[in-house]
């Protein structure tokens, strides 16, 4: 295709980077399809005016101005390689022409499972301490070693919020026969059913399951929505498994939980991220920790820039995105989540 | 049911205890439909004739002479519920007379498989040393803490041996879209096909896996059949998971391929059981230690007495054993296990 | 809740009826929860302005100007319980104004689906003309009457079109180890991938499958897009079926295929329904013959009522529909299926 | 390897032959591996006196004489291509000296499992009737010609013996989503839990059921089961589908109950095959009628001699075989299956 007829993508994916999210295959098939105008992710406005009136898709999620946007006249789609949506642009009116906001955060949904699954198969088995009584000669051999040891096989399962990482969670544990309930009040309860877990209330799913896994989004209406009463509902011995964000837990809450011998905990996030050095979370007893570390693989990140590419292919063809997951009108201003500031 | 109506069964399952082995509702169902002669395992041919003519069923594996089975007229099965099959019976006589030799293993297929799993997530995401080093304050956050971090989502799999405790793990790893491969010399490749699994030489199993799961048994034959060569045969980076038997590794060269960087390795088994205070594996890093915990659950144990109690009704019909595994007359002489000394 | 303060919804299910939608169950939910107002489908704007300015939703389809679309102040959500889209409303400022436009034909998806896999099972193993010779006296016993009898398992097989029906298909064929193919030109291939099926071209579909089916709606882009290069490219002896639309195929080259002994066909679908007494297709041997049955079944009718509850009930807490499926703006347009005339 | 270090077997497969039950390809590799002789069934004892005292396997299974036994000093396996076991050999005999009695029926389940939900869906669905009416001009479209429709997604669903072809069936409902109750009194009921189904009485499974299988053998204690009173105990409407051996049914009350119109039924198996041209049952509306046809594929014959490859692999290196179901001591001489008579 002669250069000037290929579309043009105005690349802004601050705080990631092309390289970060495209393959060397990826970011050349990216090269060969469109022409890439590399902006300051704080400046689109500053761009020619002949690249916004051309630019047929952003990647990245700059601020934009209804100027800015106007200018855009080409404009079918915003794709988000962040993954969360911040409230920088005029989301109004992006959806009244028709303009599709994608985010790629789905990249994540596999890793954060497998980490979740093992996390909480870590606090069913006691890895972490047997390990470290091992190495320190303190080791308690079959049956001994085992007192509070338990299976996920057969278990029942809580899961909160039932979006890519609940689903991603549902998946690897489709192996082990468990009994497992979902919560999630922005789902309706069939297509839970459809999945083959148990709708159910918050609630029912706290007070019985074995393991709990939190993978809800925080929105403008959830936060910190889990707090002592919840952790005091959960069966005694349960564990507690944070993946999403730290904004949806009461955090001192859940370390008094675990510090009070009622659960066991793990968590991947943390209300400061990093945390300070004194924080109590990091001398509690029970409490399995990860920093962040959950979603941010490098094989997530290059998937982003291959969500990218099926879906500027479908809009190229004028049919919608559907392998990137589209921010919806009713709740793009809901949602909450700190940006990151680490890849 | 008039209790001399009952069938008889000689209880002798030293090391274990019917308590160990059976819930007490399991327990109550035993003493309701059979009576129990409590024996010791070291002397049964000190027993009556009467309870040694009358006796359908033995629980337990304790020795057992030629003229002591001549004497047990009515023995249907030997309900062993160690799991391992020791040289200490006439078994070629058993089997002319049609007297089967059961175990109760597979109780735990399903435990060893999670520790498995959790063992093998474990190494894939370093969650030992990022929950030491976030407790020491050196954690790092995000994509920095991912260096070496990796799914098991599209991995390639190896499990050497496909019996009971392959299968499990092959079914805890239903969700995660592994490719595996499977070798196990004493099974057609049509019976792993069947099961999903992709039938392989050692060879390929070692060279092409991202994880290998060893849960074969110890034979005469196999003993120490992965050595140096095995390890330096397998991928860079590799993780090795030990489940079975310590005797099928040379344990040594195995401490050496990790240490050398090659390869990272957990184990559930060692060559001493319990290891000596100064073995150098208590020292390797990169090397998960488990202390013969995978199977030893106590609700493992306590599945013991209801495949008991399930084939044993069976046999009451002149049917066979369908829940517990046969020992087979070819191979019944060739495992090698060691006893266990704790539960 | 009182009267007046429920949310007010049209109804104007035409050709359906709110009988035929809603069970019991369902109906009596609808108006415990919503004033409903009864219309006539051809004169929505003959309603009074205060039902246009307070109405939230529109059950059904009918023809809207934009004129009474404005009126329609308040309206969040038509909710089509036909399930074809006529072009007979002013879409584009629908999407502008954020009004949902959702169909409920995935009801049709599970019984089409279980009547596309009987449809092959009876090709594949000739049970209409078996039983017809069995009556007849004219048998053929065991193997003597299965000279052209194959299986499903492990057998390879094309879906033509991967939306709802499609994935039910798949579903369906979960337990036959068969290796299936999806030709889909809306769809990235990695969501085909993420189903379990192998994306291919239509070529490949076409010439590499012992059973073909065929899914895809009808758009302004793809009638008659089967034909007879198309037939001629198949396997010798394979089946064709057809479910969704006879738009998509050229049928007087589908049955001229069949007639040649190049292939077999089944079809719920006809270039006209009824289909005239005359029509050759009636008197064709190896093409299998459905009046339209596959989708209309009750059971599946009523589900449309519970899917359109769940959706209202999102909607009335500001949350976007997520059990039906949305109109897109890109293609809606584009769709081209015939109203039905019966349910 | 020199033809006569080669393993010896005697062929005697009849009904079958080497050239049904071998593809080209086993059959080569037959013939490299083994010296094969080939043997009238009828005359055993009148082979060589060295042929009789090398012979490791038999394939097929001919009457076997106690002298004949004891002159066939190397016999390791009987492998029995008919796949129903004869009262002709001293079985109790060959267990004592451990020879194994192997049958390949395994090899029908895929294609009963196939036939029998074809049936099912047939019934479900009236498709033999549309299709007749169709061609008859009297079709009715849509929602008018399935008044009497269900589907079997959903559905309650019972299958009357577990084994090969009960687990086969299982197999292709699992896309289903049905609830599948099970009856067979040889089977603990954990052995069907760990299959995904639940154990019932016959009385739970016939009372409950939208669609009944049948898929039990023959034995000298089941003869005519399956009588009026069964029949009349089943829901009205349910669809029962025998698909095993006629003898497990009071033929003339199962046709009564269909002709009451109770319950509708198909089958595939008969009191006397080939059928009198009078017998009642093809003229009764209601019954779907196959003969014998539902596993005798070319297809399924072939991988028989995969089976026997597979086995005498195993058994060749003293070890058991592991891929053909072996005959059990204790039911051996209970089954009672007809000789098959047409392959």
């Amino acid at each position: 295709m002669s250069d000037d007829r290929k579309p043009l993508v105005i690349s802004a994916p601050a705080p990631r980077t092309l390289d970060l999210v495209f393959s060397d295959e990826a970011r050349r098939a990216l090269h060969v399809g469109y022409r890439i105008v590399e902006a300051d992710a704080e400046d689109i406005a500053g761009l020619p005016d002949d690249v916004l009136r051309e630019a047929r898709y952003i990647i990245g999620q700059p601020p934009l101005s209804e100027d800015t946007l106007a200018r855009l006249k080409s404009l079918r789609c915003v794709l988000n390689v962040e993954s969360n949506l911040f409230n920088n642009m005029p989301y109004e009116t992006l959806f009244q022409r028709g303009i599709h906001v994608v985010t790629t955060g789905q990249v994540f949904a596999e890793p954060v499972a497998e980490l979740g699954l093992a996390m909480a198969l870590n606090l069913a088995r006691g890895i972490v301490e047997a390990d470290a009584d091992f190495r320190a000669g303190k080791e308690l051999w079959g049956g001994d070693g085992n007192r509070s040891a338990r299976l996920i096989s057969g278990a029942e399962i809580g899961i909160i919020g039932f979006g890519d990482l609940g689903r991603a969670l549902n998946r690897v544990l489709a192996g082990f026969r468990a009994r497992i309930r979902v919560f999630d009040p922005w789902l309706p309860p069939s297509i839970l059913i459809d999945n083959n877990v148990e709708p159910a209330s918050l609630d029912t799913v706290l007070q019985n399951s074995d393991f709990v896994f939190v993978v809800a989004s925080v929105t403008t209406e959830n936060q910190g929505f889990l707090g002592a009463d919840a952790f005091a509902s959960m069966r005694k011995g349960a564990a507690f498994i944070l993946l999403s964000r730290a904004g949806v837990v009461d955090f001192d809450a859940l370390i008094a939980a675990v510090a009070s011998g009622h659960i066991v905990a793990a968590s991947d996030v943390f209300p400061e991220e990093p945390l300070p050095l004194d924080h109590p979370v990091r001398r509690q007893a029970g409490f399995l920790l990860s920093a962040h570390r959950a979603g941010a693989l490098d094989s997530a990140f290059k998937k982003m820039g291959d969500m990218v590419l099926e879906d500027m292919a479908l809009m190229d063809r004028n049919l919608p995105p559907m392998r990137c997951k589209r921010a919806e009108r009713e709740t793009v201003a809901r949602m909450r989540s700190k940006p990151v500031t680490v890849n």
